[in-house]
């Protein structure tokens, strides 16, 4: 076994309790435990990018999900971009970028199960936890294959401004659609038109969601990409075109709920408007994640496509850094730089 | 114009106010007017059978729906079936039995749009209002287009007693589905299984729904075809299978909520399971009625298909017998009929 220069020490956010609402401090342990050794068949990653996605709040509840929860006591999941620094894997080796569900935590160990290589030298390492990563498969695979876009037509996204609102509004753009984006504050807003190139943008902070729907969507919802749930759900219901298409992505004004969530009264618009509302998982695509990584890379080099990423430095910040998104006081994709910011 | 034997007088129910929750008889005015005369291009009906439909409850709602609210004042719509007494229309003739949108009233005059000769020798006139009328074509196109129920699955229906749900239930089984019947009383549940070849019915007015759904579908559910929103609705959710297809047919027990509806709390199981939460209209499929017709009349003919309706007689007992629906008295397709109950 070969090793690069390692720390003695990994430090790790534990959870150590089911959270009421939202994630309070008491919630995490932050220990020190020595750093791991791969045994045969592994390999010792150190990490660099830590994503910190809406969905981690789901996964620190108890019960049947998508994925079994973080147990109390264990390491938090998350999605990395990382380094392999020590390997007895055939198949990895030292000074690979590399991403997989290594953890909040400074290094892992992996038998490979799940483990990406990436091409760091092709585009910046956190472009792989966003637009290149879950993110951007998300929004390629919701917007496209659920949602079934047609050029001429309206796309609404929320959360917009976020890691995957982002790219569905682009991705609408590129597809011919007239994109209307619903984000918190005038500063989002405005990046999503002058930057992003959206039709339009409703701030939901400032504005009457129903009533500026009305009039940003003269024609009409054909496609809505609902990351949010709650009262902008409710509102775009009332907004649909005839066979307009939801695609359920995700309910983050509703994870923090400490009641159960709440459902979307005006759902009886999908009758009257002869509407779908679908879920989906982008793990189910993941036969077709290249396909969709070449096509989206080909968008970026031609500037069609940009990324934004959020990033946040030292994996001590975690728990508070996680808050952000639920306070939607993130822009673009929100990633936790394990050490300092690389580049 | 040639005239059968018509009474002088037009006995009708007009809406006199927009109901707050279960419609009372204030809502109501029963008023007697003289028969209308048909002009040129026009026939005069007497109306035999006067279907209710839990959908009269959305009409008398103010507000945009798929189609407009009956107005104050206006004689309240209701599907029926008719006689031709007097004709100054080229295609319809003195003697012909018809269905078509009459109102609550004893006669109506008709220009013949939305007017469906029927054949009463063919098969009860009940029935153009019940499996070969509405409610079998939204059983029909909603469960087989809308819900694509393959062999083997399992299938859940709401209100399964009521005028849609046991067409749907027996067409799945047709269809070689395992159907399980949700429906009030012990009464209706027994019937279910043992007249209409259901596999399993639930109780909900005795039975946790939730503890039963685990119990009588153990392979969870691959098609739910609501009628009834609610808890209902929130408890199938609990139990979706992956990719599984949910109908909006209707929300009877929301209808006569006096606040805004209840939406489905559990709906991003939507997410968890890859399922999806469609509506449908009947009437966006008006031009494959005929097909649909001929292969349930021959189901009806095999013996694999029944009806089952619910007759009450006498206009004047219009308001009571409507309430009948949204408390879930009736038992198959309720109709009114204008008179005494034919044959």
């Amino acid at each position: 076994m070969r090793m690069a220069d390692i720390a003695t020490t990994n430090r790790q956010w534990r959870l150590a309790a089911r959270p009421h609402g939202l994630p309070a401090l008491s919630d995490w342990e932050f220990r020190t435990e020595p750093v791991p050794t791969p045994a045969d068949g592994e390999f010792l990653v150190r990490v660099l990018l830590i994503s910190l996605d809406p969905a981690m709040r789901g996964w620190m509840n108890a019960g049947r999900s998508y994925v079994p929860p973080v147990g109390i006591g264990e390491v938090m999941r998350a999605l990395c971009a990382a380094e392999v620094v020590a390997s007895n894997h055939p198949d990895f080796r030292i000074g690979e970028t590399v991403t997989g569900s290594f953890g909040v935590q400074e290094y892992a160990v992996s038998d490979g199960a799940g483990v990406t290589r990436v091409a760091a030298d092709v585009a910046p390492l956190t472009m792989y936890l966003s637009v290149l990563g879950m993110p951007g498969m998300t929004a390629y695979f919701g917007l496209l294959d659920i949602g079934k876009p047609v050029a001429g037509e309206t796309v609404v996204v929320s959360a917009a401004a976020g890691a995957v609102g982002m790219v569905v509004g682009q991705i609408a753009k590129i597809k011919g659609c007239r994109v209307v984006g619903i984000a918190g504050g005038p500063e989002k807003c405005r990046f999503l038109i002058e930057e992003l190139g959206f039709d339009a943008a409703i701030d939901y902070k400032s504005e009457d969601v129903r009533t500026a729907l009305k009039e940003r969507c003269p024609e009409r919802i054909n496609v809505y990409f609902d990351n949010v749930g709650g009262d902008i759900l409710d509102a775009v219901l009332t907004r649909l075109a005839r066979h307009a298409r939801i695609v359920i992505c995700g309910s983050i004004s509703q994870y923090n709920n400490e009641g159960p969530a709440r459902g979307p009264a005006n759902y009886m618009a999908l009758l009257v408007d002869r509407a779908r509302m679908e879920g989906f998982l982008v793990f189910d695509f993941h036969r077709r994640y290249a396909e969709a990584e070449a096509e989206m890379a080909a968008w970026i080099a031609d500037g069609r496509l940009r990324s934004v990423e959020d990033v946040v430095a030292g994996i001590e910040h975690f728990p508070d850094t996680l808050l952000k998104l639920y306070r939607g006081e993130n822009f673009g994709k929100l990633i936790l730089s394990a050490g300092d910011i690389p580049e």
